[in-house]
């Protein structure tokens, strides 16, 4: 495998850019291709069969855009399909679960966690067991909070009725007196200011993209992967799909990437 | 075309089924086969093309269950599939965009008409080019409500943030003078007392699903149609498909129909 191939980086939609925009942070000098599956967004309130046929389609999709590595910073998917496609393929894939769980368990005091996330990561429980493997003595609580996204989607950053909404949900989690809580969605280290403080400053916001990136790192570096290339531009280095209209996505991008992304491809995600 | 034949009724999720119970009440001894798409829920978002495809793999499996005629009872399915789909088959189909907008327009005394729905259905400019087709001289003012529908899923009918949330979105149609207001979306109805309450007394409230019955009923007496045999059981008489997980929609749809759905059969959609 080329050491100057690109990471592929898969989410049900925009979401994922914000672990894109952590790797890109992290990591500058290495290539990404993203797909976005804007035709089959929202994942979280799909079943896990559906969610490992779309992260199989995707991964193909990927591996045929010659890639080194994926990232699935999708947490729906994550949580879900990790396992199963991890034995069907070759390269190393890694997700946002699983390295947002390890840095909850290294950074509790008092052994109490919480997770927030749409229904389908919720649900699946797989936060809460990444967890109990490492600590078994860790106390879960979690909590889904399905407005965040599209409140995220508005653009509802900094707003009184995102305040609300957030009071409403994580109460139960303040009362349970966690003090590490997980940001299990990709969209919600966007309105990580309105969580910290609904939640107060004695608790601490884990981002998974921001460890997902990080372990990518060390990742590439043990396998030998690291891109040791010169950087090109960034219309070079980053490639972006997606499976519907690109132009509500594009806006999302540029509000949140260091830089504006000229062309977005649609392909059928559904050939793959 | 068998009279005892059923109706087919489709939308993107569990939506629809405010347009199920309105026929259920309007033409009560009609049969029903009801498709929700929960595996590629929301179509608001998407794009026409997709919408479209969609719309022919549902009407084709419906086709195969035998149906006398179609209500496309999602709006933005509605919006932008309803005249390709006319001219591809053959037998009758109805949507509620169509039939909302006509009411709208026999409604209206000063001709100001709001519409409120999803970013597709208020994008499509469907309903405005419906209601001008009519009356040239109505003036249209349209407003996308993206967080209504995530709202009203998470069981929040009656309530402070979903008022506040009204208040933001309607405003501008309130300072618009309108006296008509056409509820775009399926779920809207569910959350009509909140936006009568912000909207004022004044203002008279088009649900699209009523009028669709109507329209439906009518119809299957001009064409000879109507069900002319005995009635069944709620079981026999009214099936329900969907594309994904059928537990939410099963929740879902035993909290607005008038009984309990026994059984819902979930469907590969994207065979058809």
């Amino acid at each position: 495998m080329e050491k100057n191939a690109p990471i592929g980086v898969f989410d049900s939609g925009v979401g994922g850019l914000t672990v894109v925009r952590e790797i890109m942070r992290q990591i500058p000098n290495e290539r990404i291709v993203y797909f976005g599956d804007t035709a089959r967004v929202p994942y979280g309130s799909k079943s896990k069969d559906t969610i490992i046929k779309y992260s199989r389609q995707i991964i193909r999709f990927l591996q045929g855009e010659g890639v080194k590595a994926i990232v699935i910073a999708c947490n729906t998917a994550s949580a879900f399909a990790i396992d199963t496609v991890q034995k069907e393929f070759s390269m190393p894939i890694i997700g946002v679960v699983k390295s947002g769980a390890k840095v909850a368990v290294d950074t509790t005091k008092n052994g109490r966690i919480g997770i927030i996330g749409t229904e389908g990561t919720i649900n699946s429980g797989m936060y809460a067991s990444f967890i109990k493997a490492q600590n078994p003595n860790a106390e879960v609580i979690a909590k889904a909070c399905p407005l965040f996204v599209p409140l995220v989607e508005e653009g509802m950053l900094d707003d009184t009725i995102t305040e609300q909404v957030a009071g409403r949900y994580l109460t139960a989690l303040k009362n349970e007196n966690i003090d590490t809580l997980i940001m299990g969605c990709t969209h919600y280290p966007l309105i990580k200011s309105t969580i910290q403080k609904v939640m107060g400053e004695g608790v601490n916001l884990v981002n998974p993209a921001y460890e997902t990136s990080i372990e990518l790192k060390r990742l590439l570096e043990t396998e030998g992967l690291a891109n040791v290339c010169e950087v090109d531009s960034p219309t070079l280095m980053y490639r972006f799909y997606v499976s519907d209209a690109a132009e509500k996505f594009k806006d999302f991008a540029n509000s949140i990437l260091p830089f504006d992304i000229k062309t977005i491809e649609q392909i059928n995600i559904e050939k793959y």
